[in-house]
């Protein structure tokens, strides 16, 4: 059997949540979020967060997410500064642009966006002749696996406040970023310094579902509507309630971040120590490494991983990511290949 | 403890559907719907509905479906024909217009669309001042309870043919349009006569999602693309798939849905044997009657259900819903006390 | 040659209108809207209807405006409420529902909306499955050739307060409306009473445009971005403004409105005389009254007007419009005719 | 006097479209573009293109006619593939973005799009996460006055039709291009190897009004209810039916943009002879040119034109715009204090 280091949502949930889905199953609920489970789960949240104005929506998906929060925070003429590589900008089939609004990409070699290249857009918009940026979207993770220091993103929210501009996180792999070696955020932090972000749960353990969290008063009026206009409101909506109680009752979902972080660790000490080229400086579960082409086709045999491209005669760049559910012994196998 | 007849999504999913994700829950699986499950799934309902040209998409609700499929089958200045009872005209928050189309509603006593009420639309739409009809939506079973006769559909879509309109059903409550004792339609024929339509999973016992049939081949092409950008694509997609699989695999799906309809027509028949007045002539789960005002408030006491509008001087409209889960001893205890 | 009463727009411009164009046609303007001329037509304006702190954008047409305003002051779930034969229902191609927004329509015999009307539809919109109705949408005169009342329209203002909605008069006709017999607004009232309205030049005796008044604070900000994204800021922008200067300067655009309104009401007169039923109590440039066939046939030799519908066996009802441009001879003909 | 160089619709229209607005003044016409002056025009501009099957229509401007263009040719997850410079991706404020498409931008230096860019676009867009590209706007002239040889058309041409893409053209500055000393293209051959493009009046002595040239059947359908959707179609729509009369009956169009480009010519050469860095190899009415900040502050003094940015120490880029108004003593003047 192949092993996969292809994604981090390849198989369905951790078990206990699962196990906390099959013991309600049978009793009746509110529907469309406004049922017990998602009120505790929020409760746990905001407590945890320390953030007790923040409201918090659960949603089925990442780009489902983006885009309502996106397309509720702006009026028609404003724009989302983002880097090039963002996944609104490059991975979500133009959702952001379909909901009539610009994303004005900025040129960012590790996937972050910083007050220098935000002021640069400042500075070329500045008439009605073009969009008004209004909203900074970043990730954190990042699609290249690095993360925000406490620093940087205190000089992104500055710099905002300095430009009135949105600051919203996209936490897709969030958890992964708070778990990161290298990292100096806790999620109160990340409420603390945004106007709004989002928990990912579907790429760190659960079934599926996010949790988005805004805690700028102003732009929570309403925000139900929208939920609904954009399809992304859940007749069943405690099926997500119940998930992310789970995971933040106890330290479960920092527990499964902090095991895909570790996995990842290990694979990118040992490219390090063999000399490889890390093609992006990833501190958490996705790894980007060159590696000889020859050497990629003996690992496809055994493993499955993405290749992105060519990027010199003879070598390509392939992404290795692991999760919540990656075996020690699997890693353990590849890390023996990688040798 | 109260008895719900609320709705038919209080309670999550049957049994055997959780067991099936539980059996599958740590097997890796494609992403985005590309798996085996939701395959197998497709394949299923290929045969089940005699059209091996279909295409299947698995979305996790109601509106999501119908904004994704709508959106995607008109041009820009095209509308939609509904009945001003249909679910996109009224409870969908604007969905429909959001993606840029006008709902032209017709004036329906029984939730549905025939064909004088689309010729009517037809002539009163002439030019390029107004907005042009391209399809006509209908639901089965209506808002209403009611459901269409297979002559009924039959005449709907000689009628589209003749103005070149697409025919699209949406199929929330599907299966206990099929399982009403009136019916005389078969899936195959939901197939036959329409460009697409949607086997509603959520209202019927599924935990979410619903299984879209695109049968009209042009219709068919790049949708992908349409399900990604509106935030419509799942990441864990066999999570839906799984669940279709388990619906159509043996009879479950038909099995919930005349449960459901069954207890409903206990209802029926005690309240017109009372001498209740119906609102609508309902042959599926949800019964729409006028009852005096006091029998509410009194009802309310021990039971679950909406009460929609005041109908005269101390008498109002109310809703009973059953569902697959809808406990027999709690229609008889209700009959009872409708008495 | 056939005598045209077939709308208020088939002839170009007032001759000073065009008179003012050449004698500025060689000089150097700043474009977008932002020249001299513009500039002053605003100050005049802005004291013809007492309203200092009103921002004044020049547009081309009526569907534009609209839909630029609409678009701006509403945020993606809220909707217009909008009487059934409002110019945004019907005739403007499902503009308004293209930039995302429902037109909440309500039945109104006369064309004019009121408080009834609309607490009946905020009535029915209670909850986030439906759209929010946040602005009402009228026009003076109406699509009918009615007219509002002083304490009809304080009266809809004093409704659209209590229940935080914006009130957005549509003027393509305005100055027919202030000019019928039986009005009692000023311009100042239609400023003091909306939050933004538009002055119609393209029906009234101007080559193109409309000059919209928007005199609610909050509404102004940004507007010019708005009215550029949506492809309405003309470059040379002082073709419209010139005219606005013109119109208002003197007394120019009560004059055409007037003449108009004369005609029309010997038309009326004479119909009412001859016992033909009127189909809308109109008391400006657009009359609608049913005749026999055998009358509609004759006058099509000498008379270009439209007919709508058949009303009765034998009868249909038809549409004659009166203009700046329109002879008395003409209608002298026209009443012999009809006598 | 200033003398200004600041753009190139800075003055109202040619005197001979004036004097043809005039004579028709009173004039009854069918409203709405249907009138016998725009049939006219027409006729006119489909011999002179040489192709008989092509539709054309009259808008108000640029931006108006590119998104109504765009939004009609595309299904909603589609997107444009367009130079980083184009109009539409930096000067519309988004209106593109704004009926729901994606710009894919090129870096170009020229201005100009060719088919390694479309093709390299192509190569990162192949999947339903990401946008479909499928139409390529150009604009010729470029936004920085380059212009298109036909070689390069043809190719631009052939690789769109391998990778079933549209072509559209944005001829806001078509005269201009078409009149270049370097140009071998007609407008015959716009037609024959685009499916769209815009013939530009308002930058070229109209006083305002593009021809919007469809030439691909396809594309062509229900054209005129797109057009009203977006607020383009003028009731009095042969105000710029008479303009394109007037452009193309003799060779006016073509008279003006060469005034236009001789003018600019003479700039140049002085520029070039002067040892000035040209920033773009322009050869139309467009001039783009570094200079020194004592030259530039000694300049505004006596002419207008736009500063676009600091280039080097001491040195910044300015932009100086001929037009069909352009007088040759200011150029001479202009010239001399440039020396």
């Amino acid at each position: 059997m192949m092993r996969s280091f292809n994604n981090d949502y390849s198989e369905g949930c951790h078990p206990m949540i699962l196990e906390a889905l099959q013991k309600d199953n049978l009793m009746q609920n509110n529907p469309y979020g406004l049922d017990r489970h998602s009120e505790n789960a929020s409760r746990i949240i905001k407590e945890h967060i320390k953030c007790s104005e923040a409201d918090i929506h659960y949603l089925t998906g990442g780009t489902q997410t983006n885009l309502t929060v996106i397309s509720s925070f702006l009026k028609p003429h404003e724009a989302v500064i983002a880097a090039d590589s963002a996944h609104i900008n490059v991975h979500e089939t133009g959702a952001i642009e379909y909901t009539g609004h610009k994303v004005l990409s900025v040129r960012s070699e590790d996937g972050k966006v910083n007050p220098e290249m935000i002021e640069s857009i400042l500075q070329e918009h500045k008439d009605e002749h073009m969009v008004k940026p209004r909203l900074v979207y970043i990730s954190n993770a990042t699609e290249l696996g690095t993360i925000y220091q406490k620093e940087e993103l205190k000089a992104l929210r500055a710099c905002c406040l300095t430009h009135d501009l949105l600051l919203y996180a996209d936490g897709a792999r969030l958890g992964h970023a708070l778990c990161s070696k290298r990292n100096d955020l806790t999620m109160a932090d990340m409420a603390a310094y945004t106007d709004a972000f989002y928990i990912g749960g579907t790429k760190n353990g659960a079934l599926l579902g996010e949790a988005l969290v805004i805690t700028n008063r102003k732009l929570q009026e309403d925000f139900r509507y929208l939920i609904k206009q954009k399809g992304a409101m859940l007749a069943k909506g405690w099926i997500v309630g119940i998930q992310f109680e789970m995971l933040f009752e106890g330290g479960l979902y920092y527990e499964m971040a902090c095991h895909a972080d570790e996995m990842a660790e290990k694979i990118i000490d040992t490219l390090r120590t063999a000399g490889y080229k890390l093609v992006s400086d990833s501190s958490t579960n996705q790894i980007f490494v060159e590696l000889p082409d020859s050497l990629i086709e003996k690992l496809k045999e055994e493993y499955v991983f993405s290749v992105d491209k060519r990027t010199a005669e003879g070598f390509s760049s392939v992404r290795f990511v692991t999760s919540w559910a990656t075996k020690e012994e699997d890693v353990e196998r590849l890390i023996n290949d990688l040798r």
